[in-house]
């Protein structure tokens, strides 16, 4: 590996992405607000707090089974909104597209994002369109930013969890990697798996409405729901248990991990959310997120404990804790 | 020409960008936000107004006499916010990456970001970084967001311009552009010409602080001044004269221009402003201007008519008038 290169993996969202924040971008883009490193930047507006946003979309293939790269580009920007508990509002999306691209695709993007934006209560009213040479960039990529307001009595923050939270999480994990990476036709696999891409922003109006002891939420994407509990293990000094056997995974995700060798621990997810509770709220937040249609499989999959301070600890059935750590290098081929 | 596809054409700024914006984009993100087809996005919240603006940036070659890819993201959304009149506050920066960039490159430009953001008096406040493989993009693109607050007392747009406005611009014309194209080496011109790349912000205050008969102000980028006349000529449905010999062309643009059988009306900008400004405070807002360093050499180069209704003139030396039109596909080879 020559470390003097970009490689796949600084967009990995594991150690080497982390370096790259930490010793590129941070020294130089120096302020408290990106210091606070959560998924998105927190400012006061007239007496008012807004939160601010922006993710960039380089999926490929541009369509599979769930969505598309419009659908994404509005979800994934919104679900880093509603994180902060903020109420999504303006979305703005600058389109890079490789000369040659039909229209009718660009069309077909367009309108999921139209019908996302609409799933997901925000107007998009910013854009910009570049057009590169053939060869320049593959198809499209979208970047998305988005504007949200943070309710008053409301504040999340990746440092504020604490021993005996409890952790949940909405439903099955890993099914968008997997529906990419099936969509790819790389693999000799056939797969029903469809991405769960889907903007997160009545659910967790849903959850902010049943409790004020919400510590923390974050949604599980790139390097998936090891990564998210690692950041949150570091960023509040505590440990985090999680059991095996409650973690939610569709059987043929499962059996495409278990072919192609991989875990579904760091596969991305689009349209789940890990929420950090006091524990005695626990139960309350489980509820209401089973009444809501990205919900219903909702399950307590652990708790926040003091020590290992900073480390994530898997409780399997059988062989009792391993550590889950960071990715160090690429687990998959890129999807995002 | 195939209709069907992109074309280079679709991202150039002239009447295939504006078919794309109508026919794809604005009928599926139907809402009055977006519909004013201003260069940012106003919005209300909590009693102030705020305006929100992207801009995605493919430069190529990453590096040019005057800037750089970096200095480039920061001033160009920065830019936009000050059209309408913004003071920036806080910037979003997503990188899309190709693998194999060396990392000693994506620091020079992050530098560049972080002297610009300063000049610029904006914090960027929340990033993205994507890598793509090798080939899937070149080198590297940045896509910039911006959020900034309007004073309650402006009130900017380009439907406002009405006769007997006058037309002032800070300076020399299309060195942006001509810049880029030499520092390419494509053509056997060696040429001394730097990029204006600047942010506009502390000029836009100093012209906002003298006058409250400003108009509308827009930065002549891609497209160039021929360009932003005709939107502005368009949205207000106002003609424009503007005199050819009052234009500030640097002598080796109009040279390298006259060679390349380019039109510098046509070249894109990235430190100039075109103000409209009600005649009575013209020459008030001239004087403010020239004393800023970015103004120097500013200078009324037309004034605003009521007929031909949405039509730019100009009023050259020797044969009269002729009309400036949009551009129908590409004058040149693509620059941003």
């Amino acid at each position: 590996m020559n470390k003097d290169k970009i490689m796949l993996a600084h967009g990995a969202g594991g150690k080497l992405s982390i370096e790259l924040v930490r010793e590129v971008f941070l020294p130089r883009f120096d302020n408290r607000i990106l210091d606070a490193l959560e998924d998105s930047a927190v400012f006061e507006a007239d007496g008012g707090r807004l939160d601010f946003t922006t993710d960039a979309f380089v999926v490929k293939p541009l369509f599979f089974p769930g969505g598309d790269i419009g659908t994404l580009s509005v979800c994934g920007t919104v679900n880093d909104l509603c994180m902060m508990g903020a109420k999504p509002l303006y979305l703005s999306a600058s389109f890079i597209i490789e000369e040659g691209l039909p229209i009718e695709t660009l069309d077909r993007v367009v309108n999921s994002m139209k019908l996302a934006a609409r799933d997901a209560g925000i107007s998009i009213v910013a854009g910009d369109t570049k057009v590169v040479e053939k060869g320049a960039a593959d198809n499209l990529f979208i970047t998305t930013a988005g504007v949200g307001k943070i309710q008053d009595d409301v504040n999340l923050s990746s440092s504020s969890v604490a021993a005996g939270d409890a952790v949940i999480i909405n439903g099955f994990i890993g099914d968008h990697e997997m529906a990419v990476l099936l969509a790819r036709g790389e693999f000799d696999l056939q797969g029903e798996v469809k991405s769960d891409c889907a903007p997160l922003s009545g659910l967790v109006a849903a959850i902010l409405s049943v409790s004020r002891k919400i510590k923390c939420m974050r949604d599980p994407t790139r390097g998936g729901l090891a990564t998210v509990l690692n950041e949150i293990a570091g960023a509040s000094r505590v440990g985090i248990i999680i059991e095996e056997d409650k973690i939610p995974v569709r059987e043929e995700v499962r059996t495409a991990c278990d072919l192609l060798g991989f875990d579904p621990l760091y596969l991305a997810n689009e349209g789940k959310v890990v929420v950090f509770v006091d524990g005695d709220d626990a139960e309350k937040v489980l509820e209401v997120m089973k009444t809501h249609p990205l919900g219903k499989n909702s399950v307590i999959i652990g708790e926040v404990v003091q020590e290992p301070e900073s480390r994530v600890l898997l409780k399997t059935s059988i062989k009792g804790h391993r550590v889950v750590g960071l990715l160090s290098g690429e687990q998959f081929p890129r999807i995002c």
